[in-house]
């Protein structure tokens, strides 16, 4: 069994860890670490528990230790960060230093050239520039740390249809996206208000645009020759622009996109459903427990997807597409739905741990 | 004071046209129409009244009547018409024939060519087509009957704050809209169901798409040289996609707008905000009772319009605009906010009566 | 295997049972029945889906019948039924004398004496008086149909709790409830009113206040000394009242009970809180495959249960009790969270049809 | 004009103060008092206003100040308190003791024997203690500060019809009450968090039915003999059982309400009906500005009082009953509906003042 640590254990991503964990057939939890305030409690009491699932059994009992790199954290093949952005920086770093592999749900890192952003059913092939850094160092016998970062989870819905048409019909230059975000994405300490959601919209979510934008680029981008770091597309040759909304829906973000291939002629609306549909992951090709069996679920009734109907699809990690048609002003136009606190968070960083068990990475 | 008849008056818009009338300084209920069904009956009986606001007393002894031109109808000066389009298409037909005025907010009339779609804080301009023929057949001592149909809800909001902005900058040649529609607007027998909007978004309007495409090219568009007809713009000069969801927020649609002038250089987003908030529309000039003091409301919030903060503003006539700035994809990018029964619906059927008296063509 | 038929298939109770059923060990999809409409049409044409997990395999192609006690449907072992109230009277009644068991969610038959009404975590001993009238036509060669009604779902919620209570401390002779009840328990077609649930309340949901009072008394009451018949509890010796209201919650009723022994001294919150823990109902003393493992969750935190997080605890058959207290009025007070669509309506049948398995009475 | 201050002028009590005051005819906004991180900046810096309504230009410049019975305060007629009780203590004391006229909406001082309790309308007579307190005071020439405490929201619906009732038909033994709150009572810094309430009910509201079941023995209860102080009617004459739940509603507190009269035989639905429907509270007599035309509705419709349809009624001072019927547990039934911002909260701070200055008490 791998031995998994979770970071921010007592909040809401790092309780999704945590179910995620509990369950896995090849991870076990090793460690929790929370605030100083918790450490030294049984987890049962540290954490105020807002999951669906009860409390696993296998984590009322561990002893919470602060969110340093020494103690049962040293011992943990992998290490699953879901600190808010104002602890990890430091914290991360200090584990990376420290020779762990991480997976980060935090914003902190993921423009950092040399950290790959992975949505794990779009490009784990960047997972190359860790694998690299890694088997340099064993080959100097030496055990070097890394930073893995998961994408913020309105990226994670945008690029996973995208990515079988860009390897197919070659880049988009433009692509919008305007979000109806679900409400878990944002916590519970305290979360979205709820006189916000009730019988209403809010048409803002600080830093979420500019993260859609510039990830995008990112994901879809490729390492340099060097296998060493990664360039964002240019700006100006594909263009994104997103506007987000946080709307009553508990988990699931719905996304309307449209976008436009670069090439001439653009390929068919039926061309573009069958690549989606006969998409296959390659965490799928890996046999990794947490893959989808179908990454894209291409819909054709005319009112899907829907948040409550189709979220869980593949429990959570295949994401659907509905209503793909022409769009009179770019080429077509979709809607997306992804789980946000699955594929767009805690369970991408399973899966990325996943993939990385698969190739001996960890 | 001026005699009103409502056709559909037991129906969602029906209601709100008799609680707009009830409260009206210039215009009083003559008749309320309805189906065989609750013809006879005392209209307090004959509705099923779901509205915030209380039956108005002076509404609730009249004594329903079947939707024909005749009886208290033909002694009508203006009849609003709320029927469902499955009724709307003889029924007005035969009030129009019978020398009635008609203001409908059935569909079934908008795309015929002479036949104003009027959005009053938009385009009143356009009544001139009846304002000639009602003069032309005065002028030979009879009294015609006319059409005026009010636009879909959404189409309403979308096109208010792009008028000033063609009138000052040029033609808009490439225009989105992903809305976010409340469910007051598909009315409540049985209306949106409850399951649908709880937890949930529903990405598909059946036939709103299409109808915001169209209705804004023949809005934005003009009169033909004989001012008989409308032609609508060149779907080539004007493209416009229109995503449309139905949300859980009871009144008011947002939508996340994007466009760009043909004309180079675009203006500056401070221009656009200015030329918007400087806007005032006809019916303000012409003194109507419901005309918006500010007809557009560039809010400065980032994180506004919210439907349940800013729906009512001019008492629903007024829309309100946010979160306007430069868009990567096309020039700009803002948030439009109105409200679907008042200037979307019933309300818009007030207003545009109000202009029309002002203009002393009823 | 054991052959079910489902009638009134393409309704909301009608897909649940699907849904159960296709998962099921032991029963299979035999037939399928609805409208004369829908009859002839593979099941996927026929039904708009409306659940959360998608269509059972199992169950797209099969050809739907009309609701007749011939054909496949003569061949079952066991029907469900979840037809409308409107048609339920005339077809079960059919089915019942064709020698068929039928297992009913409609509330036709519910009061009839000879009739068992049944919650299968509670009462299933009620059953008796149906195992005596097969076996006793057994024993004359035939094949004896009969009926078994489920409960109405709020009934469900509301005794659960109460069964191990009245075993130990003996009669309440006083007992209150106000419901907060989903809206999956309306149906969709159309449901409940979304207008009617978007922040507000519906403090009326018709007949189920009655429904409530009198249920109460029949499944906490016992079969005449014939075991051939019920007679309900005496109103005045159980007096029960019910308020219901309507609620934005998609699955889980809650309900706010209170209640008073007819014995004095009254036990004590830790003795009714230990003997509703310790309630192993007789479905999983037998072994049936979908009796919840522990019948009553009694929780401890002092804001649970939440129909959110609590009502798919066992799958929904399990109910969950919170905020045991002593009550100024009557005795004590708690709430009861039950999941209508499973332990209150299709689910019910399925775990009725399991214990009639398990006693070999189909 | 009566000069009022307003403490905690930001907080959503405060801002309904400052709403309120803005429009009355016979107030005006003299003083705002927050936190010292508020002090001296100009409300509309130091608010994040929440309200519906905008922001009144009234209060938009004027400059916050710290809550010290000095200053601008020191000239108030009166001083409304929307403070958390955090803070609530220690600031109303020192207000009263600076011979300042409070009118409190937190709970600290609720409960002592000589601060009146008020509902507007229902117990204003209460106002006789400070009465006598200012006068007695004035005779020595001297000025008296006091304190009047607002009730809890839901005590609020709840004394509303039955003080009629007791007046009429003597004391009430048992009464029981089952709410179903409104999440605009919490606050919204951060108030009910979204997922909360999204799809859920939260059956618990801190100390709420502690609230509801001693409030109601005082307010429905009278002075002592030399009218300096109040006593709680005797818990054992009148026994009170409240249950509480947040629920997906923004405005207006449902609760579901049974009593018992000590006096047989009790009067009949249509008596109570009746006396419930004459009322007429001593706000209205007194002419007082925001005084409801009718005190109490009570509705035929078998579904209602419904928060979104009925909490505006007389502008949140009036309260709907429904649903009136007997009850087999105790004598009556029935539905109660009461704006918990408006008489139960800062809008009963207001009439509470009228009231106060109808009787030139201030």
């Amino acid at each position: 069994m791998v031995k998994a640590g979770v970071l921010g254990a007592t909040g809401s991503v790092g309780q999704r860890f945590i179910l995620l964990l509990a369950e896995h057939p090849e991870f076990e939890i090793h460690a929790l670490g929370a605030s100083a305030r918790s450490a030294g409690k049984p987890y049962r009491d540290a954490v105020t528990w807002k999951q669906t699932a009860l409390l696993p059994e296998v984590a009322r009992g561990i002893v919470v230790e602060e969110c340093k790199p020494e103690g049962k954290f040293a011992e943990c093949d992998i290490v699953f960060s879901g600190l808010d952005s104002d602890y990890a920086g430091e914290i991360e770093k200090a584990f990376v230093n420290a020779g762990l592999a991480v997976i980060s749900n935090a914003k902190n890192y993921r423009r950092e050239p040399e950290v790959p952003l992975i949505v794990p059913i779009v490009n784990p092939e960047h997972l190359s520039v860790v694998e690299k850094k890694v088997a340099d160092a064993k080959k100097q016998g030496k055990k070097e740390g890394f930073l893995v970062c998961i994408s913020n989870c309105s990226t994670a819905g945008l690029v996973a249809p995208l990515k079988p048409l860009v390897e197919k019909y070659g880049p988009i230059d433009a692509l919008t996206s305007t979000t109806l975000q679900a409400i878990s994405g944002a916590g519970f300490s305290p979360g979205v208000s709820g006189i916000d959601v009730l019988d209403n919209i809010v048409p803002y979510i600080g830093g979420e645009e500019d993260k859609m934008e510039w990830e995008t680029r990112k994901i879809l981008g490729h390492p340099n020759a060097d296998n060493t770091a990664f360039d964002l597309l240019d700006e100006e040759k594909m263009k994104v622009s997103a506007q987000c909304n946080r709307v009553a829906v508990s988990d699931g973000h719905t996304e309307c996109i449209s976008f436009r291939f670069a090439n001439r002629p653009a390929p068919s609306v039926e061309d573009i459903k069958k690549t989606m549909r006969d998409y296959v992951c390659d965490a799928a090709k890996l046999g990794c427990a947490s893959a989808p069996k179908q990454t894209i679920h291409v819909l054709e009734e005319q009112d899907r997807p829907q948040p409550r109907l189709d979220r869980d699809r593949d429990a959570g990690y295949g994401v659907s597409v509905g209503r793909v048609r022409a769009d009179p002003v770019l080429d077509f136009k979709m809607v997306v739905l992804s789980h946000n606190t699955v594929i767009g968070a805690a369970g991408a960083g399973i899966l990325i741990a996943e993939i990385l068990k698969a190739k001996n990475v960890i």
